[in-house]
Order: C-alpha cells, then sequence, then structure tokens
C-alpha cells in the first residue's frame, strides 16, 4: 500500500514513520528535497496549480491524505477525482474558514463563541456593539500559530485591527477569558468505527502550542468533548483524524476550531497511548481496525520553538522522548518536540521541570 | 550525523526508525534496492570487496556500525580506519567464531558449555568421548537460525554430521537440556555508561526465534547475566548493544553465545521499555546519555515467519503492535513481529493466544 500525503512537514514525518512498520510506503508533496519527511519518505516537489503533476502524484499512490489545511480544495477535489482522498474536502473546506467552522458548530449544536461576519468597518463596530468588548478580528483563513488576529480591546484597537487585516475576509470573536484550552483528538474509520484520546491541556504563548498535558482528567467534559466529536465526524462523513480545540469556562466546553488532521496537542499519543494519533490516521484511511486510544501513563510534550537545546542534554533526562523534525533554527519555528513520561520514574514533576528550563534557556524562542 | 549502517535488513531498518526522531539520518550498504531498510534509509550497493565504495561510502558518513555479524571483518578494518566504527571489530570476530567465543567466555569466568576444537573425525570421535552424547556439532563460523548445526545422540549422527559440515572448522559442544533460554540485552557508550534491559525468555522453533517474553522474573539471574555482560562489554571496550544467549539449567545461567548489536530477542523494548535496543544502540554509538532501559510492562514478541496473517486481523487486537519488514513471504523467513504489552488491557494472555493462533494457522511458517 503507497500512501501520498500532500505535505512533507513534521506531520507527514510522524505519519510515514508510524505507516512503514505496517508495511506501507510514503510518497509526498514537498515544497524543498529537505522538508521534514524526506528521510521516511519519498518526496516529490509538485506546485499547487500542476494539475498533469498531481495526477500523476495520486497514480503513483493507493490513498491520499494531508498534514495541513493550507491547501486548496481544488488540489483535493483533482487528487480525490483519481484516488480515495481522506480526510473529506468538506472537513478541510470548513477547517479552512472560521465563518464556517463556527456556522458548522452553530448548525451541530457545539457550544461555541459568539461571532459575526465582518465585511466592512461598518460591520466591525456593529459587531463589536453586539459582542461587547475585548473581542478577537481574525482573518476567516490562512490563520495558524496565532498569525492573521488581533485582540480589541478598545477603539482605537479596532481601527488598527482593521487597518492591518481588513483586505481579508473577517470573523469578529467573542475574547473568551477562559480557565483552560483543551483539545481532543478523535479518530474515525470508513467502517465507522470511533476512537477518542483522553482530553489534553494545551498551553500556548504567542499564539504557538508550548506544552500539552494527558490526560486533562474530567469525566464529564470528556465524554461532552467526545458527543461533538462524534456528531462532527458523522456530519463530514470522517475518515481519518480530526482535532477539536476547546475553551474551558465555568466547567463548560467551548468549541473553537477543528483541525482535520494529526494535530500538535496530539504528539504525546506516540508514547502515552497503546497507539498514536499518526498510526490511527493511516488505519484508518485504509480502513484499518482503529488502535487502543488507551492512556499507557500521564505524559506531558514540550514544544522546542526556535532552536533546541544540546541534544544530549535531553537525553540524559530518563523520562524524555526526544523528537527532532530536521529543520534549521529559526525564531518561532517548531523544531521538536519532547514528550515525558510518567511511567517508569518517581520524579516526573522535576524531569518536566529539566525540560521547561533546558528549553526555556533559549533567547529566540 | 549521518550513520552508516552495514546492512540494511530489518535491524537497519528499526536502527534508522530510532535515529531519524534524533535528528540523524542513515545510509545503509545493502544487498538489493528493495532492502527492508529502503523506507527509512539511503541505500547505497557496494560490494565488500568493492575498497573504493568502501571508502567512499565511509567518507559519506560521520560513525558506521552494522547490523549483522556475517561481514568480513577486513571491510571493518577498512571503514574503521576511515570513521569511528562501532561496535569494536574485536567483538565481531569474536561473535563470528564459536570457539572464539567459548574461549572468551572461558577466559572471562563465563559459565559455558563444555566444547572441543574439531579439526579432523578423529577430533570429534575422541572429542564425543569427553563430552559425551547428545552433543552439538556446529561449524565455527556463519551459523545463524539453527543453521550450520548438527546433534550428534550416536555414533551414526556423528558420522553423518561430520560428513554434512567437515568442509567447514568445526566446534563440538555439550547438549543442554535446558529449562529455559534467555537472553540480555547490553549497552555501553563510549563514555563507559551502562544499560542493561530486563532478562527475555526465548523459544525457538526449528533454530528459529519464535517468541520472546520479558521479563522473566528472576534477580539473581538478572544480576548475574549482567555482570557477566560488565565483564564482555568491558573486554572488548565495546560500544554500542550487545546480546548474550544463555541456557538456564536448574537456576545456572550457561552463556551460549553473543550477538554484538540489536538483537531479535529485543524487539519488544520498542513498545516495553522507556528507551528501545535500537535507540539504545544509535545513542551509545553517537556517545550520547543512554536512555533508560526501565520495564514500562510485561510485553511478549512473536516473530511472524514464512508468511502473514491479513494485516487487519492483527491490528484488531487492542494491545497488539505490528511491525512488517516490507519482505517477500517465503517459508523460514522472518517477515515481521508482533509486540503485545501488558499495560493497558486486562486480557493480556487471550489476545497473546490470539497473535499466536493467527500466525500458526499459516502452514509454511
Amino acid at each position: 500500500m503507497k500512501i501520498g500525503i500532500i505535505g512533507a512537514g513534521q506531520l507527514a514525518q510522524m505519519l510515514a514513520t508510524a505507516a512503514i512498520p505496517l508495511g506501507m510506503k510514503v510518497h509526498c508533496i514537498a515544497d524543498t528535497m529537505s522538508d521534514c519527511a524526506e528521510p521516511v519518505a519519498d518526496l516529490f516537489i509538485i506546485d499547487h496549480t500542476d494539475e498533469e503533476g498531481l495526477l500523476a502524484f495520486a497514480e503513483s499512490v493507493d490513498i491520499i491524505t494531508f498534514e495541513n489545511e493550507n491547501i486548496p480544495t481544488g488540489v483535493l477535489e483533482l487528487l480525490s477525482d483519481t484516488k480515495p482522498t481522506y480526510p473529506p474536502m468538506t472537513a478541510l473546506a470548513t477547517a479552512q474558514d472560521r465563518l464556517y467552522e463556527k456556522n458548522t458548530f452553530k448548525e451541530l449544536d457545539i457550544v461555541t463563541t459568539e461571532y459575526h461576519d465582518i465585511c466592512s468597518k461598518a460591520e466591525l463596530d456593529s459587531a463589536i456593539k453586539h459582542i461587547g468588548l475585548p473581542a478577537v478580528l481574525k482573518t476567516r483563513r490562512f490563520g495558524y500559530d496565532g498569525k492573521g488576529q488581533a485582540i480589541i480591546r478598545n477603539q482605537k484597537d479596532a481601527d488598527k485591527a482593521f487597518e492591518a487585516l481588513g483586505k481579508h475576509q473577517l470573523i469578529l470573536e467573542e475574547f473568551v477569558d477562559f480557565d483552560y484550552e483543551v483539545s481532543l483528538i478523535a479518530v474515525r474509520n470508513g467502517r465507522g468505527d470511533f476512537a477518542y484520546y483522553p482530553l489534553t491541556l494545551n498551553v500556548h504563548r504567542n499564539g504557538i502550542l508550548r506544552q500539552s498535558d494527558a490526560p486533562f482528567e474530567d469525566t464529564e467534559l470528556q465524554l461532552q468533548a467526545e458527543r461533538y466529536a462524534k456528531v462532527l465526524l458523522d456530519h463530514f462523513n470522517y475518515v481519518g483524524t480530526l482535532a477539536i480545540e476547546f475553551f474551558v469556562k465555568e466547567g463548560l466546553l467551548i468549541a473553537n476550531e477543528i483541525a482535520p488532521r494529526v494535530h500538535n496537542s496530539g504528539h504525546w499519543t506516540i508514547e502515552g497511548c497503546v497507539c498514536s494519533q499518526f498510526e490511527n490516521h493511516i488505519r484508518a484511511i485504509c480502513n484499518l481496525s482503529l488502535g487502543s486510544t488507551k492512556l499507557k501513563s500521564r505524559t506531558r510534550m514540550y514544544n522546542i520553538i526556535g532552536s533546541a537545546p544540546r541534544l544530549d542534554e535531553l537525553l540524559s533526562i530518563p523520562d524524555a522522548h526526544v523528537h527532532l523534525y530536521g529543520k534549521e533554527p529559526k525564531p518561532g519555528r517548531k523544531l521538536g518536540h519532547v514528550t515525558l513520561t510518567d511511567n517508569t520514574h518517581s520524579d516526573f514533576e522535576q524531569e518536566c521541570q529539566r525540560v521547561h528550563d533546558l528549553l526555556n534557556e533559549k533567547v529566540n524562542a
């Protein structure tokens, strides 16, 4: 079985690493021949406008998936005419547009933030009156890692934000002064089997995920999140792994966004669960039995952002599992992650602190 | 860091899979471009007699290791003149020759079977008188998976065995009617740090490893095995992973053979321990801190020999981790392995039985 992945970043690298022991080969559409997936996949540089190249790629594989939602739906449409392509395009199109995303939440009775579609400064001013301040102005499309959004606390912020973002389609969202940010990773295969990972507590800084802790133990919220996930997966007739990010406020889940792919907040499942989000995505798109999402031990993941500590310093921490993506250091860039598992050593918190300190000694993170 | 591996079979595949998340790249000397390591390494077909090719390979990497002891020591000698090459050649040379191996055990006061060097039929007959019957006649070199050996129970067997094997250098060994076969995987890095995995109980059939169970719980034998391992690792000034196979008879460890490499009886460490034998081999040869060898849960590994069951049948077993090597089915060939871990589901024995049954439904195993 040959799996084609649109994209060749770290998510493709980890997907391929999960696919290979199942006897599969992976081809990726890459930006450069040194993309992260290079060691574990055959890379092909194909422009999104190169129909012939895309069709040849589709011909060369059995199943197609993607690692990034910032791809034109037209590309997916073209590929899916040739080979089974998962997750489905409707899920991608919805995740690509914050307005569609919020509308879908609303339609499916999933609690989400208040929001307004913004096409003009006048609409922004009016929306602010409805939603109140603070609020968050976001581009509907192509935002990631906190890019393309601005918090509005007063009229001056509103003017500035619209000036900066007004050339894009926008959405104004209620600012949620949340207690926690959590995410749920869910999987569905073509047979309609479901699997849900334990809720993960996420910590962002400057819009970038820094730390994920699993499990976020709250039986009621776990079940509520799984119910929401099931509704979404069924709605899209979804096949693959889906991540849903929630705010938690006063014991309530508020859906923030979805990612129709494996997700940074699920990297800890490689060591923390019986079957990782990566292997389960592969299993799902190949219509195989889903793997167990059972937790093996309490787990914490830290992202390595901007620059990495000396490898040996990380490796000297007994419960640390190091994942480097093979990227050049650059401020704000995700270079890798470290996962700590608590099943074997007693000084878990100390070890976590050590990793945290090593990662924060670097100034350009 | 670029690691060169002599050999590109499943052990190289699993070594590369462990090396990549540490930010390393792997080049392998392969027999064919479809060798098992192909998805995770750059393969180079270089004949062992092609000095120029071997030197160019050595130039292209930072550190060299091997996955198989059936390589000429001359190749290692040549490569090690160019780049650091581990484990050391003396360990390889010893492991390649059952006589050297036994002599080393004896020299280091490691209990082993009684044995005699055999250069003629007369020596065989005389050795049988000393050792008694049954005894095992083995080629000194190039035996694996039970090949190149014959059990001698009577004079007729002796004549037949010498006729079959007499053109090779031979060794006659006492036949040990053992209670168990166990193995210890040990690791040493260049700083002289040591790590030992829990003893593993191994089951062979027709000379091929079928099943490994860890841990083999016997504190005294564990400590004895670790003492023996330490003596061997120090003796060779060893760097890398070393496997030692023992017979257990009446509570006593009897060293049978060593393998200066990662070992089939340690595949379970991928899921069963904090840091696998593969990652620890990579860490050792790169002179990095060794990873924790702590057991995460009781674990059983089954080899997939000859032909594989339907992938989905294996994947439907919650605690089964499937590793396929990407080889064509062939009677007696190791095509993959399945590891079951006991940390999350209560019906471990039932799941193991299911895997066992699936693997044994195949007639040409």
